[in-house]
Parts: structure tokens; sequence; C-alpha cells
């Protein structure tokens, strides 16, 4: 051989090694459920997580095996995950606002040993119990004193770690072994399960933290407000060990307990979907209290709203809107700044930030049309989003065959466009997509608009059959309290904001829309209810 | 299997793709030696690059050949880069500096098939030709009319890339494959040659772009002041792909040259060694122009004196000092700010700045005593340096044995501490270490002190023999022109910045002091010429 550099096999246990030795005292701040505080540090979670790792060898884990988590934001769920992890198994965090069916489904299809929980899950943990068939031990995480019926006999996160002496090697291995294990929450069939790799975490980790995405050093201090169960926070318990930030985390996502905890802890850095912005927004106008030291807020999971962007904008801090998915690590793009940011208008900034952003380095991103021919990046040809790269699904858990095609190309299911300098701006799911004389009609091009009209509280389009035009969109408004607005005065600021052949062929007022477990409209529903529908013009 | 994610090879290729596609309009500025200056863009580089690849096919040239360059930072150099190495080439950056005989070995050594040369070094060329042993094609890089007696018969590189149409797939690989070929400049024995790897490469990129080490992104323009043939341009040709920022090349190191440019380029960030800023410094105070849109500066190849620091943080911009060799890719750590920078006063901020900063994440550090035992992260013991990690050398090219022990611990040669906190302050050269009864004095700090003192050009601290303290320091002083500085008022000032036993048994005045090619003291000579000195008290 010719020589060369040293083998390093991007691990994960690496990443908590390298926080507890160069950042060791920097601070992991807990708000637990029950309104009690606790601070330790990266040496600390490095202590926990070895101790902890040694207690699932003493439960008889090996490496391989899925430990599950039922767990909110907290300092026991991140040495949870690195422990599981450093004795060389897969951690697999369990979304608790799924229906009992599906998390029956999930923990038995993943196979579960170990079942780590917070105290006010106690309850589905004892609906359940009887139904989860492979798992052997349930460990209570979070502090507290209230406890259900069935979990007197658990043992507790902080009793297991407590008798181990953390006298424990992190497990090697290959760095395209499994570490992680998160499922997808799909509007149809079973959900599915995505298999993170030591290498794709710690490459996205790497990418994470650049300038252009969470811009992370060990300056910030990061409260994610998204949960570990949800796309693994975003990757932000990785990236936050690769940075060696200051972690602020709360079991609760109430706005004043995430206002409080901002300026207690002086939080620089945050991120979560669009409704938590919108819960802050209102205690900000209710008590006149803003969070003082936010420098940087990422939002993703949704579509923000431009006015939510704005308004957070004018508070002088920085907003990436990001784009990705489970089956992304998640970050698929991040709304960074253009070269010429300084020279735009405050209008044209947030144009900018409103669309979804940019590729780092490690996602490739292509439109393609109906029959697969890729379309051109011109800020114009909307086709469905395919991507790939090393944080980029190759084949769901268990499946038999690979998700993406030939070449790698993963569909995520968007319709999306591209601009010529990379821009990548979201126009619809592929199947809410109104298809309507070879025109394709984006439901949430319709959808925002609505919403944007006084007296509107939320609103959803679908396509119903029309002989002529194949589908035609119906346009479902649930109206505020108290409001009359009619059906003319939508359709009318409607037509301030959508082409004249978009506008719906009917609306009609429900007093609710159906939604998943992770918020988002469950248009499957709708279509279902409304297939008989029949268009007054059809 | 059970799944998991897409497999995606870190591959150099990919770097150059990535900047072309999300970042292709992002302009390529070079300023030639002939003063003229061009503009392309990553699209433009890509192009050259694939076209310069199927050239060296077109030349006979497979996977593992090594192309070499003597050259300066100019857009060709960097498209000769991504080319080569894109063919499956290794890209071997020459330092033109060298000595005639270290230049022939390492070309030699090498086995290099193509020599690319910039006009300037015609004459080097021409003179060495007939020792090159293995060199077969010999290209002109830089535009300009002025050439040698030997450079008629020579190819220019543009004439090579415009007679192809750069319809080139890149090679694939093994990302643990050879890309690049870059020799350390000992001061004893023949130069040996650190072999990067495609991985090592892109991981060290990736690790670069964080806001903790060169803080780029989209939006940075970047001049290196640092030549491409040392340590790759600490690696920015690959770290600004990553990012899609703007580079301006200079082909001259002028400080008017690059003042000028950086303020019509609007250059906002920089890296270079010490003297450059000296440079850069006197230019300022004749002509009262500065560098308007700097923002971060990154000092490194050898230590920066706080004076330099201190001078350009008043500027309002931030300083990076920044350690690393040849064997490190070469980042080993970076002067990145603390959590409680901003509630440190300006002398405290300039003291931290003026340690060797922290390792970012891939690099592990530890000191060791002479017998190999690890010493303690205390700030106060003093010990040889060892680093490990992913782009850390793990054995010369060509050589028999592991340029590391058996835990992959490289010895670095300089002896530091490292702070509970994970700073690292380097202390001295290990070689040039004088032993004094078992205590260690830093010959680095003595002539640190001694350049402090009014009337002191330069100034080198040596060991000389000594019957009961086994070394005592001797140190050889430049004055600078004019200046009539006496022994005693060197010793008066020393007496103020080391302690009593740290103190020169003697100062002897000299009219210049050896160097070698890259501008470091040539300790080895000095230690030579007096071998036989004898101090008055011994």
């Amino acid at each position: 051989m010719l020589g060369g550099m040293q083998d390093f096999e991007l691990r994960v246990p690496r990443l908590i090694e390298h926080a507890a030795r160069e950042h060791g005292r920097r601070e992991i701040v807990t708000r637990w459920a029950d309104g009690s505080k606790t601070r330790t540090d990266w040496a600390g979670i490095e202590r926990d997580a070895r101790r902890f790792a040694q207690a699932l060898v003493r439960l008889g884990l090996r490496p391989g095996d899925r430990v599950a988590t039922l767990a909110m934001n907290h300092a026991h769920h991140l040495a949870a995950w690195y422990g599981a992890i450093g004795m060389g198994g897969v951690i697999h965090t369990i979304n608790p606002r799924l229906f009992d069916d599906q998390l029956v489904y999930i923990a038995n299809h993943a196979e579960d040993r170990v079942l780590l929980y917070d105290r006010a899950f106690q309850p589905l943990v004892d609906r359940l119990r009887d139904r989860f068939t492979t798992i052997e031990h349930y460990v209570i995480m979070d502090p507290g004193s209230q406890s259900g019926a069935g979990g007197e006999g658990d043992s507790t996160f902080r009793a297991l770690v407590d008798a181990e002496d953390g006298e424990f090697a992190w497990v090697e291995g290959p760095e395209r072994d499994p570490c992680m294990l998160c499922y997808t929450s799909g509007t149809t069939g079973n959900p599915k399960g995505v298999l993170y790799t030591h290498r794709s975490s710690v490459l996205h980790a790497l990418a994470e933290i650049q300038p252009a995405v969470f811009d992370l050093d060990t300056r910030s201090v990061l409260l994610p407000i998204v949960p570990m169960f949800h796309a693994a926070a975003w990757g932000l318990p990785f990236a936050g060990a690769v940075a060696g930030c200051k972690f602020v985390f709360s079991a609760v996502n109430d706005p004043p307990v995430l206002c409080d905890l901002m300026n207690r802890e002086r939080v620089t850095t945050s991120a979560g979907v669009p409704t938590v912005w919108l819960g802050l927004f209102a205690h900000m106008d209710a008590t006149r209290i803003s969070p003082e030291h936010l420098r940087l807020v990422t939002i993703g999971g949704s579509a923000a709203p431009r006015a939510m962007i704005e308004r957070i904008m004018r508070m002088g801090v920085r907003v990436n809107h990001a784009w990705g998915m489970t089956e992304t690590s998640p970050i698929g793009t991040m709304g960074a700044r253009s070269p010429d940011w300084d020279r735009l208008a405050f209008d044209q900034q947030v144009d900018q930030v409103a669309m979804q952003g940019r590729a780092p380095f490690g996602v490739e991103l292509r439109t393609v049309d109906d029959e697969g021919v890729v379309l051109a990046r011109d800020g114009r040809s909307s086709g469905r989003l395919q991507c790939r790269g090393p944080w980029v699904i190759g084949r769901y858990f268990k499946a038999e065959e690979a998700a993406t095609d030939a070449d790698d190309w993963f569909d995520t299911g968007d319709v999306a466009l591209l601009h010529p300098d990379g821009t990548m701006q979201i126009t619809d799911r592929a199947k809410d997509v109104i298809k309507s004389g070879g025109e394709w009609i984006s439901s949430v091009e319709l959808e925002n608009a609505a919403v944007g009209c006084p007296g509107v509280a939320e609103a959803a389009a679908i396509g119903i059959y029309h002989p002529r035009w194949d589908e035609r969109p119906l346009l479902l408004v649930v109206r505020k309290p108290g409001s009359m607005v009619s059906e003319a005065e939508i359709t009318a600021h409607l037509g301030d904001h959508v082409a004249k052949w978009c506008l719906p062929d009917a609306i009609v007022f429900v007093d609710e829309l159906p939604h998943t477990a992770t918020g988002k409209l469950l248009k499957t529903a709708l279509r279902e209810r409304y297939k008989d529908y029949r268009l007054a013009a059809a």
C-alpha cells in the first residue's frame, strides 16, 4: 500500500465522546413535566449514557436490539439515546401521539425489547402492555411522583443507571451499522420504519452545524421544540454534540414555559413546526414578554405561513425555513440567505425565506414529470421532487425492496419546483395535487390563500371527479368562532391570490377537519368522505 | 439485511458537482501574475475540470497516477485539482520555494507524470528538467506572454482544456482512494509525502465550514493568501466548494494587490501565515487604506504574535488562530470563541485568541511526557502533543511503517499544554525545547519576549551544552536597522516576561538568521553552527 490517512469509523459514540471531552462543562438543562428543573452537562450525559449502556447489557440486550422510547425532550432521553446506541443497540423513538393500533404495530414490528416511557404516558402503557408482544422491560424515564396503576413494578431510568459504575467501552463496529429507528406516520397503510446508520447520523450532524443550516457552535444555546420522536428532533441531539452547544430541553411545550426558559437560559437557537410559533405569538401578545436572546429560528415539518416568517424576522431574528422528512434524516433543504441578501428589500427577504431553501452538500434534488422526465431548474416547471444522498433512505426496515429507483433516487411524494439558483419551492404533496384538464392545481396554494381570508380558521382543498376536467377543486372551510364569512367572500378573496382556473368549483363549510397524529390534514379521510360529492356544474 | 440509508462514497468530485449544481453562478476571480484579472464561476471550474480530466486521459494517465503542480493560487490551479482528482489521479502540489535538491527528490519520489507550472517558475523547470526522471508532460498553467528558454515546446493548460468537449464522467471508486499528495519540508532528512484520501479531504472540508472553524457559507467571499502548495491551502479549495462561496485568488502576494482585491471584490474571509499580515499592516500604515469588508481572518502556519492579533481585532475583524500541519490536513485546532466570550474584557479576548484553540469534532488531542505518560488537561502540564482522527496521517507515502503508534496516535513534534476547557496552547517544537536541569524552557517563549524588546528585529533561542544543567539557553539576536540595543537592555526586558531561571545565559548579536523554505527558523543549522559554543559560566 502507498500510505494514507487514519481509519476512523463514523460512529455515533464518537459524538458524545467529543462533546464530553472538549465541551464537558457545557450545560444540559431540563425543565421536566412536573415543573422541576435540573442541570447537567455533556460530561454528565456521557456518564449516564455509559451507565445506561451497562444496564442494558445487564438486562440481556445485544448489539442490534431495539430500545424504544415514549418520551418528551429531556436529559434522560438524550442519555438514553447515546447509551442504547453506545452498547450497539438501535434507539427507537415512538411518537406517543399515534393511535393505539399504530403504536402496537410499530412496537411489535420493531421487535422492541425495552420500552422507556415518561410518566405522562403511563395510561397508554397500561392500556397496551398486553398487546406489546416483544417488550420485556418497562422503564420509567422522568422524575416525579405521579404514577399509574400498572407502573408500580416498572424500574426507573435513574435507578437503573445509578446501579452501574460507568466502566463501559463503547461497542465498536462498522459505521454502516444501524443506530436508530424512526417510523413515518403515513396517511395510508402501516407506518414504515426508517433505519438510520451511524454513518448517516454522523454525516448529517456534521452538515447540520454549518452556517447555512443550524449555524451551531459552542456558544449556541439550543432549545429544540421539535420532539425527539419527530425524525430524531431533526438530528439536533447529534448536531449539538458535534458543536458542543448548551442544550435547553422542555418536556412540555406550553408557550409560557418555553418563553420563560428562553429568557432565563438565554436561548439563541430554536427549532419547531409552525404551530409552536403561533402559540408563542399568542403568549407574546397576551403578556408583552418576548424571547430576548433568540438569534435563529428554524421552522420545518410543514410550510411556514408568510406572516409567521415576517413576524419573527421583524423581531430581528434570522428565520430558516427547512424542508425534509423522516426518510431524509430529515434535512433536505434549508432556507439559507443568498449572496445578495443584504441588498434585498425586507419583502424580498421574506419571499426568499418563504421558499424551502437550498440543498446542503450531501443532498441532491431533482424534479420529474409524470413520465419520469427530469424537469428544468427554471423556477416554473413543477414536478415530483426526488432526492438522494448519504442520509437519504435506501430501504425501509424489513422491506423486501429498495425505497429508491436503481439510481438511488427517492421519490419524496412532494411536488416542487427548482429555481435556477438551486432554491427549492414545495407546491404540494403529490397525492393532494388536483389534476384539472392536464394541469396541476396546488391544494396547498388554495388552502394558504383561503386561511388568509378574514373569518377562515382552516381550509382543505381536495379534487372531486369532474366528467370534463377529470378533477376540480372542492374547498372545505372551518369558520373562526363567530364568523359568518360567505362562499362569495372567500371566492372573491381567493381571486386576488390564485389563477382564475384554479378557483374551487364549490366551498363547503364544516365544523372541523380531520388530522393525522402529527397535526397534518388527513386528506385521505376527506377524499373518502366526499368521494360521491357531485359538483353543481358537472 | 434490515434496511438502511443510501450508499454514497465521500469522493472529492462530489464537492465540485455540488458547487457547480447548487452555486454554479458564484464567482471565482483570479488576479494573475501578469496583472490581468479574469472571472469564472463554479460551473466554469467544473467545465474546465472535466475537460482537463479528459486531457489527462488523452495523455495516457491512469487512476492513481500523480499530476504535479508548481503554481500559485488561481482558477486554473483550482480546475486542475478537481480535474486530476476527478480522473482518479492524485494531485501533487510542489512548493516552489524548496531547494533544487528537494524539488528533484520530491518529483522523482512521487513519480509525477505531468508537471503543471506557472511561467514564473520557467527558470526552475528549465534548470531541473533533466533531473526529473518521471515527468513526461510539461504544461504551462497561467496566461501571459513571458516564457523562458525551455518552455517553448510545452503545452498550455488553456490549449489542453480547450481541445476537449467536457463529456467526461468522474471516475468512481472507494472513498479511501488517494486524491492528493503533499510533502512536508522538514528541517532534517528528505521531505516526506502525506497522501490525502477522498474520504479524509471531504470530511475535513465538511468540518472546516462550521462556525467555529472557517465559518463559510455561500455569502462568504474567500481570499486564501495561504498558497495552494502549503497543505492544500489549508483545504480551503475543497471547503469553499462545500459552502459554495465566492473565491478570490491572487497569484502574487504583494500587500497593495491583496488590499486592492479585498476591497474591490468585497472579501469577507481570509487566511494566511503571520508574515502576510505584517506586510498588510505596513501597507495600511503607508497608504491609510484598509480592507473594508473583512469579517474573519485566520492566522496559522506558525504562532501569531499577540500584537498582530490585537491589531486585527481592533479593526473589528474576528481572528481565528489555527494550529495544524501537513500531516493533519491541516486543521488540528481552531481558536474559536468560548461561550463566555461576550463577557470577557478585550485583553482577555486577545489572551484567548493567542492560544491555539480547540479541536473540532474528528480531532483528538493529548499530551504525553518523555515516558509516554498521558498528562492532565490542567493548563500547566506541558508535554509532547499527539493527535489522531480521520484526517490525520496513518502512514507516509511509500513508507514501510506507520507514522503513528498502535493506537493511531501521531506525535506532532510540538510541545503543548491542554487547558481544562480543551483549549490547546503550543509552547515549543519538541526538538527546540531547551532542557535545563530536568525542566523545559520554551525557546518560543524566549523568542517572543525578545522581539517585544525595542530594537530587536528577530531572535532565536537554542540550547547549549552545560556541564551542570545539561542545556542552557543561548539567544541569537538580529538588531533592527540602526538599533544599538545592548545585551543588558534585552536581558532586563526579558526579565519582565519570563521566569528568572529561563533567562538566556548569553546573547549573541548576528546579522541574519537562517530560515527554511517556508520561512521558519532553521534551528538545526543554528545548533550545528553553535555546537562548540561555550557559555562563560560553564
